[in-house]
């Protein structure tokens, strides 16, 4: 361990700056960049900082990934949920052969609001399209973000689109989408491309949700996806059909895995057929973005968000922060600044040292996101120097 | 100096409580007591508190007094400014001999807000009259508060209470009030009770107005207590006079002192006779309710008012905590919890360690201001959380 010379109050910290998205007012990378100038303004070489921006695969996530290695967009041309026409954008690293896509390029819900909503048909079958056409590009790892989908298919359009058939008990195919489900018998399996079943899947999903029951896919998100209460049915007994076909004649494992209920179920079928795995948003980027390493060396971790709840904790940037800040038998302290705070009186069980709101006093949320940069950055000083003169002290008091 | 057990991360912390009043929501000892209920539930033992609920001489303070000594108040027949007779209320502490006076008691400006403001007739000779009560009382101590009152008369009010004259030309004696003060010839003192001599009398100010001049008692102070642009005038040439004959008779030392100004230079006939001394309200509530002991044993100074910003730091309770740990040679950090936070650009150069805000988020004044109790004590748990991390984090990190 690094030998603190006591005798020095003014000994270099070192800080690891790892803030999500303050949602509405600052981007992840805006956050670190204004906090880390408000320290080197206030306290040059004494104060040490490491900018890991942070996403757990909302807005932005992306982006992300995209500066950390250097990576363009890759254009495809590909459909939405209704099968309409559009260019649709993921990420390729050729050099380490992995693809990033967001499902919500191909599969959002947003793409389709313009006309009224059609939860039985609508269909991932473009994310498939998009899939191989990273598998094309030599894409060996395929990172799925899971989220925000207009579908409740179980990933059948993905299948279909790697060439896949899933067929009824009269031997013909089934439309697209998840009102189709309830009448599946079989899923033949002999025409999907080779390298789809040579690629490692990951799926990185920002909820938790099984994917049938009262918290699964269909009865928990397809009213927001303009689902009717026949229909939430309807889709129900469709994904219930499809996990007994996958468990009776394919290698799935659990309709209750955390996760497999994300974006209307789309990681069921590609789970019963491929080498996958599911992966908490937090974590994931964490884990590509260098975080594990730069907490090594770390005195201080300083994490947030714009709003900081009791769900900050479950796979969201803040909690994923906590978790391997815990992991460190350092015990480095952990500190939230969100611009608003709720649910204070759990957080002390979950590894955080304290949590602030970067709050000066009575405002709206309006005059607070508008001063969010100068905002954050006065808040971060004020922790750093609250920490740099308890270390002060506590090593006066030891000599 | 104590020895910590670096291998004991759970090592008591002792924190001192010293918060002002939080106005409109909180009074200080409240405040003290619901931090101190808050680390009591979340720390146990491992933190130790002592509050020093602290006050500057506005609204409340002369409760902290009275609880601190177990003073009885005193309640003695009076006039208000103008000279209508009312009941004002002091306290006596009979064992030491101490008397407490606010001077807002028998002259203050709210007394006589139900009748059109009367500039140059406002006198303090109640708070002369409470002085004789005070003085019959056995006090051989007086400490007078002053601000807030309705008056400009330099004093002439509590000298002729006491006995003393002040004469004109032509030897009959001024009306009272400040705006005969122009005519003073000069301060027949022979009828002055002697215990006024053999007494020590403090003066504690809010304010660091001189006299005279234009942030003097009458051009900066007495427009507030109605006086018109040609009374403003007849006031400081009276102030003005009065100068000139305490210093060419009397032993009046210096027209500039900071705070002779305050109360309408209430303090200056006083100075001119008497053994007089002048305190700032902060450190004069500091010495008196025993903070300077208290620092002594702190590891952890939290301090905190209503509104804080830049004049928090002059001779306000918050400047005065910062001053008096910043003479303690272990360099104790001190953090400022305010309901609203301006100007903390400032703070690091006056011996703050940090300066935060109560509130979690976007939320009106009314919102905060109700919910003060839970809302500072919840910013005190994660202070007293941070730095207790901290402090361990350092220490292991020396192992």
């Amino acid at each position: 361990m690094k030998l603190v010379n006591s005798n020095n109050p003014s000994d270099e910290l070192r800080v690891v700056l790892a803030f999500d998205s303050f949602k509405g007012s600052l981007g992840a990378t805006e956050a670190c960049e204004a906090a880390a100038k408000a320290l080197e303004d206030r306290f040059g070489s004494r104060v040490r900082t490491v900018l890991v921006p942070m996403a757990d695969g909302g807005e932005g996530s992306l982006t992300l990934i995209s500066r950390k290695f250097g990576l363009e967009t890759i254009t495809a041309d590909t459909v939405d949920a209704i099968g309409r026409p559009i260019q649709g954008h993921y990420l390729v690293d050729e050099k380490r052969r992995t693809a990033y896509i967001e499902v919500a390029q191909a599969a959002g819900l947003p793409q389709v609001s313009d006309v009224p909503l059609r939860p039985l048909q609508a269909s991932s079958y473009g994310v498939g399209l998009l899939i191989v056409d990273a598998l094309r590009h030599g894409a060996v790892e395929l990172n799925l973000f899971l989220g925000g989908s207009a579908t409740t298919d179980g990933g059948a359009g993905i299948i279909t689109a790697l060439g896949g058939r899933l067929l009824g008990a009269d031997g013909s195919e089934l439309s697209l989408g998840g009102g189709a489900l309830e009448y599946l018998d079989r899923v033949e399996t002999d025409g999907i491309l080779p390298s789809a079943y040579s690629a490692r899947w990951s799926f990185i999903t920002d909820v938790s949700a099984p994917l049938t029951g009262f918290k699964g896919a269909a009865r928990q998100y397809s009213p927001q996806k303009g689902a009717q209460s026949t229909e939430v049915d309807s889709l129900e007994r469709g994904l219930d059909r499809l996990t007994s076909v996958l468990e009776d004649h394919h290698e799935f494992g659990n309709r209750n895995l955390a996760g497999i209920g994300s974006a209307g179920g789309m990681a069921a079928l590609p789970a019963a057929l491929f080498q996958t795995a599911f992966q908490r948003g937090g974590m994931f980027f964490a884990a590509q973005l260098g975080l594990p390493d730069a907490l090594q060396a770390a005195d201080l971790i300083i994490t947030g968000e714009g709003s900081f709840d009791e769900q900050s904790l479950e796979g969201k940037v803040v909690g994923t922060v906590a978790e391997l800040a815990s992991q460190n038998n350092r015990q480095i302290p952990v500190v939230v600044i969100a611009g608003d705070v709720s649910g204070a009186p759990v957080i002390h069980t979950n590894g955080l040292s304290a949590v602030f709101s970067i709050s000066e006093g009575a405002a709206s949320l309006v005059e607070m996101q508008r001063h969010a940069p100068s905002l954050l950055s006065r808040k971060v000083v004020e922790v750093v120097s609250l920490v740099r003169e308890a270390r002060a002290s506590s090593s006066r008091n030891e000599r």
